[in-house]
Protein backbone atom coordinates (compact mmCIF):
# COMPACT_ATOMS: atom_id res chain seq x y z
CA UNK A 1 0.00 0.00 0.00
CA UNK A 2 3.07 2.63 0.50
CA UNK A 3 4.51 1.75 -2.54
CA UNK A 4 0.92 2.15 -4.21
CA UNK A 5 0.87 5.54 -2.44
CA UNK A 6 4.17 6.37 -3.18
CA UNK A 7 3.80 5.74 -6.78
CA UNK A 8 0.72 8.00 -7.18
CA UNK A 9 2.80 10.94 -5.70
CA UNK A 10 5.09 10.02 -7.96
CA UNK A 11 3.46 10.18 -11.11
CA UNK A 12 1.63 13.67 -9.74
CA UNK A 13 5.20 15.27 -9.32
CA UNK A 14 6.03 13.71 -12.78
CA UNK A 15 2.53 15.26 -14.46
CA UNK A 16 3.57 18.60 -12.89
CA UNK A 17 7.40 18.49 -14.44
CA UNK A 18 5.97 17.91 -17.99
CA UNK A 19 3.66 20.54 -17.48
CA UNK A 20 6.29 22.65 -16.63
CA UNK A 21 8.14 21.25 -19.67
CA UNK A 22 10.78 19.80 -17.36
CA UNK A 23 11.03 16.53 -18.55
CA UNK A 24 13.52 15.59 -21.43
CA UNK A 25 11.65 14.61 -24.52
CA UNK A 26 13.52 11.68 -25.56
CA UNK A 27 12.89 9.79 -22.11
CA UNK A 28 9.39 10.43 -22.11
CA UNK A 29 8.54 6.83 -23.72
CA UNK A 30 10.39 5.00 -21.70
CA UNK A 31 9.21 6.46 -18.91
CA UNK A 32 5.57 5.73 -19.57
CA UNK A 33 6.16 2.60 -20.28
CA UNK A 34 8.08 1.82 -16.97
CA UNK A 35 4.78 3.88 -15.10
CA UNK A 36 2.33 1.70 -16.62
CA UNK A 37 3.92 -1.59 -15.22
CA UNK A 38 2.35 -1.96 -11.81
CA UNK A 39 5.23 -2.82 -10.16
CA UNK A 40 7.76 0.01 -11.10
CA UNK A 41 8.04 3.91 -11.02
CA UNK A 42 10.30 6.24 -11.94
CA UNK A 43 11.79 8.76 -10.18
CA UNK A 44 14.49 11.62 -11.74
CA UNK A 45 16.18 10.37 -15.06
CA UNK A 46 17.93 11.89 -17.55
CA UNK A 47 18.74 10.50 -21.62
CA UNK A 48 22.28 11.69 -21.40
CA UNK A 49 23.51 14.77 -21.33
CA UNK A 50 26.38 17.65 -22.36
CA UNK A 51 27.58 19.98 -19.76
CA UNK A 52 29.76 22.77 -19.05
CA UNK A 53 30.98 22.69 -15.35
CA UNK A 54 32.53 25.30 -13.43
CA UNK A 55 35.07 23.77 -10.82
CA UNK A 56 35.15 25.54 -7.88
CA UNK A 57 38.25 23.62 -6.23
CA UNK A 58 36.53 22.84 -2.94
CA UNK A 59 34.96 26.25 -2.58
CA UNK A 60 31.11 25.44 -2.89
CA UNK A 61 29.90 22.74 -5.13
CA UNK A 62 30.88 22.67 -8.85
CA UNK A 63 28.44 24.75 -10.99
CA UNK A 64 26.92 24.67 -14.11
CA UNK A 65 27.10 26.58 -16.59
CA UNK A 66 25.69 25.25 -19.46
CA UNK A 67 23.38 21.98 -20.23
CA UNK A 68 21.86 20.18 -23.13
CA UNK A 69 19.65 16.87 -23.13
CA UNK A 70 20.29 16.53 -26.96
CA UNK A 71 23.45 16.68 -29.88
CA UNK A 72 25.05 19.97 -29.42
CA UNK A 73 27.00 22.00 -32.39
CA UNK A 74 30.57 23.38 -32.03
CA UNK A 75 29.19 26.78 -32.57
CA UNK A 76 26.49 26.23 -29.56
CA UNK A 77 29.27 25.11 -27.56
CA UNK A 78 31.68 27.84 -28.00
CA UNK A 79 28.67 30.60 -27.68
CA UNK A 80 28.49 29.49 -24.18
CA UNK A 81 32.24 28.46 -23.02
CA UNK A 82 33.08 32.50 -24.34
CA UNK A 83 30.41 33.59 -21.73
CA UNK A 84 32.48 31.40 -18.73
CA UNK A 85 34.99 32.40 -16.36
CA UNK A 86 36.90 30.44 -14.33
CA UNK A 87 37.75 26.56 -14.66
CA UNK A 88 35.24 25.04 -17.03
CA UNK A 89 34.78 21.21 -17.65
CA UNK A 90 33.61 19.47 -20.61
CA UNK A 91 31.05 16.28 -19.52
CA UNK A 92 29.07 14.18 -21.83
CA UNK A 93 26.99 11.85 -19.47
CA UNK A 94 25.19 8.81 -20.33
CA UNK A 95 21.69 8.38 -19.70
CA UNK A 96 20.26 7.91 -15.74
CA UNK A 97 17.03 5.99 -15.36
CA UNK A 98 15.92 5.89 -11.36
CA UNK A 99 13.20 3.21 -10.80
CA UNK A 100 12.12 2.13 -7.55
CA UNK A 101 10.69 -1.19 -7.80
CA UNK A 102 8.27 -2.67 -5.29
CA UNK A 103 10.39 -5.07 -3.76
CA UNK A 104 13.97 -6.48 -3.97
CA UNK A 105 12.42 -9.41 -6.53
CA UNK A 106 11.16 -6.95 -8.78
CA UNK A 107 14.06 -5.18 -8.74
CA UNK A 108 16.67 -7.45 -9.38
CA UNK A 109 14.30 -8.98 -12.39
CA UNK A 110 14.56 -5.39 -14.10
CA UNK A 111 18.86 -4.90 -13.28
CA UNK A 112 18.93 -7.93 -15.64
CA UNK A 113 16.96 -6.84 -18.21
CA UNK A 114 19.47 -3.54 -17.55
CA UNK A 115 22.42 -4.95 -18.19
CA UNK A 116 20.85 -7.09 -21.21
CA UNK A 117 20.69 -3.82 -22.71
CA UNK A 118 23.72 -2.43 -21.85
CA UNK A 119 23.54 -0.46 -18.90
CA UNK A 120 26.64 -1.65 -17.35
CA UNK A 121 26.56 0.05 -14.14
CA UNK A 122 22.94 -0.92 -13.09
CA UNK A 123 22.57 -1.53 -9.40
CA UNK A 124 20.36 -1.36 -6.38
CA UNK A 125 20.91 1.58 -5.26
CA UNK A 126 19.33 0.99 -1.84
CA UNK A 127 17.06 -1.46 -0.45
CA UNK A 128 14.65 0.09 2.39
CA UNK A 129 11.65 -0.86 4.26
CA UNK A 130 9.76 1.88 2.28
CA UNK A 131 11.64 1.69 -1.13
CA UNK A 132 13.76 -0.09 -3.22
CA UNK A 133 16.05 1.96 -5.58
CA UNK A 134 17.50 1.32 -8.63
CA UNK A 135 19.48 3.32 -10.44
CA UNK A 136 19.71 2.22 -14.11
CA UNK A 137 23.40 3.88 -15.98
CA UNK A 138 26.16 2.55 -18.49
CA UNK A 139 29.95 3.63 -18.81
CA UNK A 140 30.23 6.21 -21.55
CA UNK A 141 31.81 9.13 -20.70
CA UNK A 142 33.82 12.17 -21.66
CA UNK A 143 35.29 14.28 -19.18
CA UNK A 144 37.92 16.96 -20.01
CA UNK A 145 39.37 20.39 -18.31
CA UNK A 146 38.62 22.83 -21.61
CA UNK A 147 39.36 26.42 -19.88
CA UNK A 148 41.36 27.69 -17.16
CA UNK A 149 41.17 31.86 -15.98
CA UNK A 150 38.61 31.92 -18.50
CA UNK A 151 41.26 31.06 -21.43
CA UNK A 152 39.81 27.84 -23.82
CA UNK A 153 42.69 25.59 -23.65
CA UNK A 154 42.15 23.65 -26.50
CA UNK A 155 41.90 24.23 -30.36
CA UNK A 156 39.08 24.52 -32.28
CA UNK A 157 39.47 21.73 -34.42
CA UNK A 158 40.02 19.19 -31.13
CA UNK A 159 37.13 20.83 -29.64
CA UNK A 160 35.09 20.05 -32.70
CA UNK A 161 36.59 16.38 -32.67
CA UNK A 162 35.36 16.66 -28.86
CA UNK A 163 32.30 17.97 -29.51
CA UNK A 164 31.57 14.81 -32.13
CA UNK A 165 32.63 12.44 -29.69
CA UNK A 166 30.07 13.17 -27.27
CA UNK A 167 27.35 13.55 -29.89
CA UNK A 168 28.23 10.07 -31.15
CA UNK A 169 27.79 8.52 -27.03
CA UNK A 170 24.73 10.42 -27.04
CA UNK A 171 23.51 8.78 -29.88
CA UNK A 172 24.65 5.62 -28.03
CA UNK A 173 22.56 6.49 -25.25
CA UNK A 174 19.74 6.65 -27.38
CA UNK A 175 20.01 3.41 -28.94
CA UNK A 176 20.26 1.88 -25.41
CA UNK A 177 17.54 3.54 -24.24
CA UNK A 178 15.16 2.12 -26.99
CA UNK A 179 16.60 -1.54 -26.11
CA UNK A 180 15.59 -1.12 -22.49
CA UNK A 181 12.30 0.06 -24.09
CA UNK A 182 11.70 -2.79 -25.77
CA UNK A 183 13.34 -5.31 -23.51
CA UNK A 184 10.85 -3.44 -20.50
CA UNK A 185 7.63 -3.63 -22.96
CA UNK A 186 8.23 -7.77 -23.01
CA UNK A 187 8.16 -7.44 -19.05
CA UNK A 188 4.84 -9.53 -17.91
CA UNK B 1 27.24 -23.30 3.00
CA UNK B 2 27.48 -22.33 -0.58
CA UNK B 3 28.82 -19.05 0.62
CA UNK B 4 31.50 -20.37 3.05
CA UNK B 5 32.71 -22.48 0.09
CA UNK B 6 32.65 -19.71 -2.83
CA UNK B 7 34.77 -17.44 -0.31
CA UNK B 8 37.16 -20.16 0.85
CA UNK B 9 37.72 -20.47 -3.46
CA UNK B 10 37.71 -16.44 -3.81
CA UNK B 11 40.78 -15.97 -0.98
CA UNK B 12 42.39 -18.95 -2.52
CA UNK B 13 42.13 -17.22 -5.98
CA UNK B 14 43.33 -13.76 -4.52
CA UNK B 15 46.07 -15.30 -2.62
CA UNK B 16 47.58 -16.61 -5.90
CA UNK B 17 47.32 -13.44 -7.18
CA UNK B 18 49.51 -12.02 -4.67
CA UNK B 19 52.13 -14.30 -5.38
CA UNK B 20 51.90 -13.21 -8.44
CA UNK B 21 51.90 -9.52 -7.82
CA UNK B 22 48.80 -9.02 -9.97
CA UNK B 23 47.00 -7.13 -6.89
CA UNK B 24 47.22 -3.43 -6.62
CA UNK B 25 49.28 -2.59 -3.27
CA UNK B 26 46.99 -0.01 -2.47
CA UNK B 27 43.97 -2.14 -2.23
CA UNK B 28 45.64 -4.68 -0.36
CA UNK B 29 44.66 -3.16 3.51
CA UNK B 30 41.10 -2.83 2.07
CA UNK B 31 40.33 -6.30 0.81
CA UNK B 32 41.97 -8.06 3.77
CA UNK B 33 39.86 -6.09 5.67
CA UNK B 34 36.59 -6.85 3.64
CA UNK B 35 37.32 -10.79 3.72
CA UNK B 36 38.58 -10.64 7.38
CA UNK B 37 34.45 -10.14 7.98
CA UNK B 38 32.11 -13.30 7.92
CA UNK B 39 29.25 -12.33 6.02
CA UNK B 40 31.85 -10.85 2.88
CA UNK B 41 34.29 -11.52 -0.04
CA UNK B 42 36.07 -9.74 -2.21
CA UNK B 43 36.45 -10.18 -6.18
CA UNK B 44 38.17 -8.09 -8.84
CA UNK B 45 38.88 -4.72 -7.82
CA UNK B 46 41.40 -1.41 -8.68
CA UNK B 47 42.38 1.34 -6.77
CA UNK B 48 41.81 3.52 -9.65
CA UNK B 49 43.60 3.26 -12.76
CA UNK B 50 45.05 5.59 -15.50
CA UNK B 51 44.87 4.18 -18.89
CA UNK B 52 45.65 4.46 -22.76
CA UNK B 53 43.00 2.81 -24.39
CA UNK B 54 42.91 2.15 -28.55
CA UNK B 55 39.27 2.71 -29.64
CA UNK B 56 39.23 0.16 -33.01
CA UNK B 57 35.55 1.77 -33.52
CA UNK B 58 33.43 -1.68 -33.28
CA UNK B 59 36.08 -3.11 -35.41
CA UNK B 60 36.30 -5.60 -32.17
CA UNK B 61 37.21 -4.49 -28.44
CA UNK B 62 38.48 -1.26 -27.68
CA UNK B 63 41.99 -2.21 -25.91
CA UNK B 64 44.62 -1.29 -23.75
CA UNK B 65 47.59 0.35 -24.38
CA UNK B 66 49.30 1.23 -21.05
CA UNK B 67 47.92 1.18 -17.62
CA UNK B 68 48.56 2.54 -14.55
CA UNK B 69 47.20 1.84 -10.78
CA UNK B 70 49.40 4.82 -9.76
CA UNK B 71 50.15 8.57 -10.36
CA UNK B 72 51.55 8.65 -13.76
CA UNK B 73 54.01 11.91 -14.99
CA UNK B 74 54.09 13.47 -17.99
CA UNK B 75 57.04 11.77 -19.45
CA UNK B 76 56.12 8.15 -18.78
CA UNK B 77 52.53 9.02 -20.66
CA UNK B 78 54.38 10.64 -23.36
CA UNK B 79 56.48 7.57 -23.88
CA UNK B 80 53.90 4.69 -24.13
CA UNK B 81 51.87 7.43 -26.54
CA UNK B 82 54.56 7.96 -29.11
CA UNK B 83 54.38 4.31 -29.19
CA UNK B 84 50.38 3.95 -30.36
CA UNK B 85 49.38 4.17 -33.73
CA UNK B 86 45.32 4.59 -34.57
CA UNK B 87 42.91 6.49 -31.73
CA UNK B 88 43.71 6.74 -28.29
CA UNK B 89 41.63 7.68 -25.22
CA UNK B 90 43.06 9.05 -22.48
CA UNK B 91 41.33 7.76 -19.35
CA UNK B 92 41.41 7.96 -15.78
CA UNK B 93 39.07 5.59 -13.81
CA UNK B 94 38.15 5.33 -10.12
CA UNK B 95 38.29 2.88 -7.69
CA UNK B 96 36.20 -0.04 -8.19
CA UNK B 97 35.53 -2.82 -5.76
CA UNK B 98 33.33 -5.84 -6.14
CA UNK B 99 31.83 -7.28 -2.94
CA UNK B 100 29.64 -10.88 -2.58
CA UNK B 101 27.98 -10.62 0.66
CA UNK B 102 26.28 -13.51 2.33
CA UNK B 103 22.38 -12.21 1.60
CA UNK B 104 20.89 -8.95 0.51
CA UNK B 105 20.41 -7.61 4.06
CA UNK B 106 23.96 -7.64 4.31
CA UNK B 107 24.98 -6.33 0.61
CA UNK B 108 22.35 -3.39 1.62
CA UNK B 109 24.55 -2.58 5.10
CA UNK B 110 27.16 -2.38 3.14
CA UNK B 111 25.56 0.06 0.45
CA UNK B 112 25.05 2.46 2.78
CA UNK B 113 29.00 2.39 4.14
CA UNK B 114 29.95 2.85 0.80
CA UNK B 115 27.48 5.91 0.04
CA UNK B 116 28.44 7.47 3.00
CA UNK B 117 32.31 7.13 2.28
CA UNK B 118 31.26 8.89 -1.04
CA UNK B 119 30.94 6.08 -3.41
CA UNK B 120 28.09 7.85 -4.80
CA UNK B 121 27.62 4.80 -7.25
CA UNK B 122 28.13 2.05 -5.66
CA UNK B 123 24.89 -0.58 -6.25
CA UNK B 124 23.99 -4.30 -5.73
CA UNK B 125 25.04 -5.29 -9.21
CA UNK B 126 22.96 -8.80 -8.76
CA UNK B 127 20.96 -10.79 -6.44
CA UNK B 128 20.91 -14.44 -7.31
CA UNK B 129 20.18 -17.32 -5.16
CA UNK B 130 24.18 -18.50 -5.09
CA UNK B 131 25.03 -14.99 -4.69
CA UNK B 132 24.42 -11.24 -3.89
CA UNK B 133 27.11 -8.92 -5.90
CA UNK B 134 27.92 -5.65 -4.74
CA UNK B 135 29.98 -3.15 -7.27
CA UNK B 136 31.10 -0.44 -5.44
CA UNK B 137 32.53 2.65 -6.78
CA UNK B 138 32.22 6.55 -7.73
CA UNK B 139 31.70 9.79 -10.25
CA UNK B 140 35.31 10.75 -10.20
CA UNK B 141 36.72 10.11 -14.33
CA UNK B 142 38.58 12.09 -17.13
CA UNK B 143 38.24 10.47 -20.50
CA UNK B 144 39.18 12.28 -23.67
CA UNK B 145 40.80 11.43 -27.34
CA UNK B 146 44.40 12.40 -27.23
CA UNK B 147 45.78 10.86 -30.26
CA UNK B 148 44.15 10.24 -33.84
CA UNK B 149 46.21 8.25 -36.68
CA UNK B 150 49.27 8.06 -34.10
CA UNK B 151 49.54 12.22 -34.10
CA UNK B 152 48.55 13.42 -30.71
CA UNK B 153 45.77 15.93 -30.56
CA UNK B 154 46.69 18.33 -27.35
CA UNK B 155 50.01 20.23 -26.61
CA UNK B 156 52.47 19.40 -23.97
CA UNK B 157 50.91 21.89 -21.51
CA UNK B 158 47.28 20.97 -21.62
CA UNK B 159 48.08 17.38 -21.49
CA UNK B 160 50.72 17.77 -18.48
CA UNK B 161 47.41 19.96 -17.00
CA UNK B 162 45.10 16.35 -17.53
CA UNK B 163 47.76 14.17 -16.12
CA UNK B 164 47.77 16.60 -13.23
CA UNK B 165 43.91 16.29 -12.58
CA UNK B 166 44.35 12.65 -13.27
CA UNK B 167 46.92 12.29 -10.35
CA UNK B 168 44.71 14.93 -8.33
CA UNK B 169 41.86 12.24 -9.04
CA UNK B 170 43.83 9.38 -8.04
CA UNK B 171 44.34 10.78 -4.94
CA UNK B 172 40.60 11.77 -4.26
CA UNK B 173 39.91 7.76 -4.59
CA UNK B 174 43.09 6.66 -2.27
CA UNK B 175 41.20 8.75 0.45
CA UNK B 176 37.81 7.64 -0.28
CA UNK B 177 39.03 3.99 0.04
CA UNK B 178 40.92 4.77 3.04
CA UNK B 179 37.74 6.54 4.49
CA UNK B 180 35.62 2.96 3.23
CA UNK B 181 38.08 1.32 5.30
CA UNK B 182 37.78 3.21 8.29
CA UNK B 183 33.93 2.79 8.07
CA UNK B 184 34.13 -1.20 7.22
CA UNK B 185 36.66 -1.49 10.45
CA UNK B 186 33.88 -0.48 12.62
CA UNK B 187 30.98 -3.07 11.34
CA UNK B 188 29.86 -5.78 13.31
Amino acid sequence: MVFNQQKKDALNNLCASERLQDVDENLKPLLTLINKKKDYYTTSSCSGRITLLEDRGGKGDDKIQAKWHKKVTLDELLHELKKCGGKIWFKYECPIIHVVARDADKASKLLVIAHEAGFKRAGIHSIKKERVLLEILSTERIELPVTEDGQILVDSEHLSRIVAEANRKYEVGLWKLEKLAEKISRLN
